[in-house]
């Protein structure tokens, strides 16, 4: 098997967030659940946009958020996912390749406009996100780089992608191609709600080995098991999966694997700021550790490291040095 | 002369911010010079955006940043300014009238796009801008609107302007329309190299009295009387002006009149993040506090404290409510 040319493919939704502060008055007037994704179609977009404060734009996106934090800890990083041929898509794309990762997926001419995301900031940092998918609809199987999934010691998707139909084959593609090159796969349950749709065929993803390495948080794994215990979730976790990280929020992390469980707290931070992209950047820490072959808790430690920095501010990606944040604490890369 | 219906309107290019942490080497490499704004056009525009790192989009230019501080402020705010029909021109629409202020100025159709300045922030907290005008150039006298003019305590205009013919035009009718109205007229000097472009007219705007309340830096004030020493500067200032506001940067900013200057310090900040929005947001506390009567060393001391919110984030704008942080402060807004 030759050496990988990256750490870290990620593929998901490659979606602009549009992000503004909001009370916490206005989610209960729109009738939005806190702290969770809601699909919406393109005229609840411009209603909800009409509505809400003035914001600040940055490229996002689940997957996209990780693979620019591997990038920032200076690793390899891919990113697979569709944007449109207009100003949002310009906008994502140059962010993807000024962060350093490979991205050369086509835009989708002619249809749909690039994705965005609505994301409503709390007083509290909770951010509720509301995302129209437009272009990330029309990704496909033919958009999944044979030589690039092959060439990618992890490949990471996100639950998400279980949404748009075609999508969702492109990732069983991926998850292919990845196997038969030798290489981990890896998931993110993405959100509770997105869980409640598709429990079962995630529950299959996991128990057929597609998928070898999970990160849920703690919400999203009591859906995927239906359960109010963090305990019996995690249990029914250890009889389904090789390797999982369970985030849950300021208690830090958990490193679970059928022969045990291993807590990391969380790292300090001054001031909660804005928790977006809190969960992605924990998977970049903890993914480039697994890349790089250090041992799992100082995977999870440098997981929880990046998700500090990204918490700090307003943003979804890092806006220091990950590597020089993680070198400050003792990592040598 | 009846009630205005604002207490200030900004004219000036609308601008979408698209913002990036750059090093110093990156700005020599560019040939650009730190801490001011640098005119492009459209292929410079695309190359700049090619090797800068990856952005962060806010809706900025100098008059608008300000009149978004008048509303947040609790003031009552609007703005002229020329956006194209596109993907930016919505969001920089969005921002203003979320934001509370009445921007009602048709977009350019089928002509050059919305604006944008590339703003580089280098570790200082220093900023250099980029500015490709777009539609910014065809904002024209058709647009200003003499009911909003007449109804404005104070019409606010940028130096910048000066750059687009046609824009010289509108400036000049928004002038004219607001003195034979009984209000106002303030203008900002914007940048030093601004200042140096366009030295005997802006002198001559100030001396005919067509400005009749005048911002500068120390920086572009030593441009416009072409001195080293900011005494000589503000002593010729004196002579030709009946009322100007000077900032100097971390000393704070200088009241002028006739019969004399009264300095006035810079709120204290934790850490300077990013410079862009400073003058701009000293601008709005000043003419808010002109426009409600407030005491001259009373309407300094609340532009240095809406100056010192934006400094400390990234972005031109207040991020909280700048009317809370001033009743913190003592002010009964």
């Amino acid at each position: 098997m030759p050496e990988p040319d990256y750490d870290v493919l990620g593929i998901g939704n490659a979606i602009v967030d549009i992000m503004a502060r909001a009370e916490d008055d206005f989610l209960v007037r729109e009738g939005l659940n806190k702290s969770t994704m809601h699909l919406i179609d393109a005229e609840r977009a411009d209603g909800l946009y009409d509505a809400m404060g003035p914001a600040i734009e940055a490229s996002g996106g689940s997957a996209g958020n990780t693979v620019a934090g591997i990038a920032s800890l200076g690793g390899r990083a891919a990113f697979i996912g569709k944007v449109a041929n207009d100003a949002f898509g310009d906008l994502y794309r140059h962010d993807m390749r000024a962060s350093g990762v490979h991205f050369a997926t086509p835009p989708l001419r002619d249809g749909a406009p690039t994705a965005r995301s609505m994301i409503l900031i709390t007083p509290d940092g909770e951010r509720t996100m509301n995302t129209y998918l437009g272009a990330c609809r029309l990704l496909g199987p033919g958009d999944i780089d044979e030589a690039v999934v092959g060439a990618a010691a992890i490949t990471y998707l996100e639950g998400y992608l279980w949404d748009p139909p075609e999508a969702k084959e492109a990732f069983r593609r991926a998850a292919d191609i990845a196997h038969a090159a030798g290489r981990k796969v890896s998931l993110t349950l993405s959100d509770p709600f997105c869980v409640d749709r598709f429990r079962g065929e995630f529950l299959d993803l996991i128990r057929s080995r597609t998928v070898d390495i999970l990160f849920a948080n703690d919400t999203e794994l009591r859906s995927l098991y239906e359960t109010a215990s963090r305990e019996a979730a995690v249990a029914a976790l250890r009889e389904d999966c090789q390797l999982a990280a369970v985030t849950i929020g300021a208690e830090g992390a958990l490193v679970v694997r059928p022969d045990g469980v291993w807590p990391t707290p969380a790292t300090p931070v001054d001031s909660v700021v804005d928790l977006t992209g809190a969960g992605d950047l924990f998977a970049a820490g903890f993914l480039h550790g697994l890349a790089r072959g250090m041992a799992l808790g100082d995977a999870a430690r440098l997981g929880t490291i990046a998700a500090a920095e990204v918490i700090g501010h307003i943003g979804p990606r890092p806006a220091t040095s990950l590597r020089d944040v993680a070198r400050q604490a003792g990592f040598a890369l």
